[in-house]
């Protein structure tokens, strides 16, 4: 027997499908939901099938975006000789805050998981080589993330960019700043000493 | 600058705005549902709109439900003269799980709390006396949540109770089944002593 009305039921499933909600943060939203003016119920609801109609892919670097192509690509202030190579929408987040990059971004949406059964032609690799092609391309940065599947895609792309000539970099490796050497895994450690710089 | 697309971060601002979701989870979401197929991404929306149109209060027992009275204010199977008084629709559920109890139920939907300005007329108190005085009721249950709002509720519901002679209870206080002596606050071990029952 269920205690909630079946309408109730569903929304708390549809919230408990969501990644990382279990069912009672479900449980929880969902009486938030309840509990909200009816407009800002519909404001909600409104904001998934607008937000899902209206982004599409940037047909350029296939980053998020709601027009053809995506600011980032269309800004005439931005040098678009290098492409900074990302898995995920939110890395390119992740890079723009740091104010430091200025270049184009590339994003393949995903890795390659051979355990996941995501092989290269499941993310936007075949994007990259034809901008690669046919734009003046200088450098491409690897940024995926420094994991397995991360550094395989990396080494996967690089090999396949080989043929253009150009130059093809990898997120340096180090103690991230801030922290402390006592906390640094060995692995951190041995290639923070492997790329050490002048001063 | 946004880096993303304005109804992407609208919807990212929405789930943030609920309860226990931060930036970055809100951000997951908001990703998640654009990678869904559209028809889940719809149907996610149309659960929030469902939900938040078709479910109400029961006019008897302010329950959650979706017709006028709820199932268990319906059910003939249910002990008529037994009224548990909870805070929210969620402890109906916490107290239905354990098969144990076979009354009917008041949701308050709220403690009073000077401090957050929730009065007597806030909270579902006029509703719960009326059924006392139309109905046969024997018995009322205190079932608030052991905090100092939920006791201090409990306390101000029984005393507005006594005028109509019927047994008012509390829910025992005491050790919880399966946990540990050494883990138990003093609290609660001198209320488990203060409630010893014989064996």
């Amino acid at each position: 027997m269920s205690f909630f009305p079946a309408t109730l039921e569903n929304l708390i499933d549809k919230f408990a499908s969501l990644p990382g909600i279990g069912r009672k943060s479900a449980q929880r939203l969902a009486f938030h939901i309840l509990s909200l003016p009816d407009s800002e119920a519909q404001a909600f609801a409104d904001a998934v099938t607008t937000a899902k109609s209206s982004v599409h892919c940037c047909k350029i670097c296939q980053n998020l975006t709601e027009g053809d192509v995506c600011s980032i690509c269309t800004s005439d202030r931005r040098d678009r000789s290098v492409i900074c190579v990302v898995s995920e929408p939110r890395d390119v987040l992740s890079i723009e805050r740091g104010h430091e990059y200025n270049g184009l971004y590339h994003v393949l949406h995903g890795v390659l998981s051979p355990m996941s059964h995501v092989g290269p032609d499941d993310i936007r690799i075949k994007e990259l080589l034809q901008r690669v092609a046919d734009e003046e391309v200088e450098e491409v940065i690897m940024a995926t993330n420094p994991d397995t599947e991360g550094e395989a895609t990396a080494m996967y792309i690089s090999r396949l960019l080989r043929p253009f000539n150009i130059k093809v970099t990898r997120l340096a490796y180090g103690i991230p700043v801030g922290s402390n050497l006592e906390f640094a895994d060995d692995a951190t450690l041995n290639r923070a000493i492997e790329g050490r710089t002048e001063i």
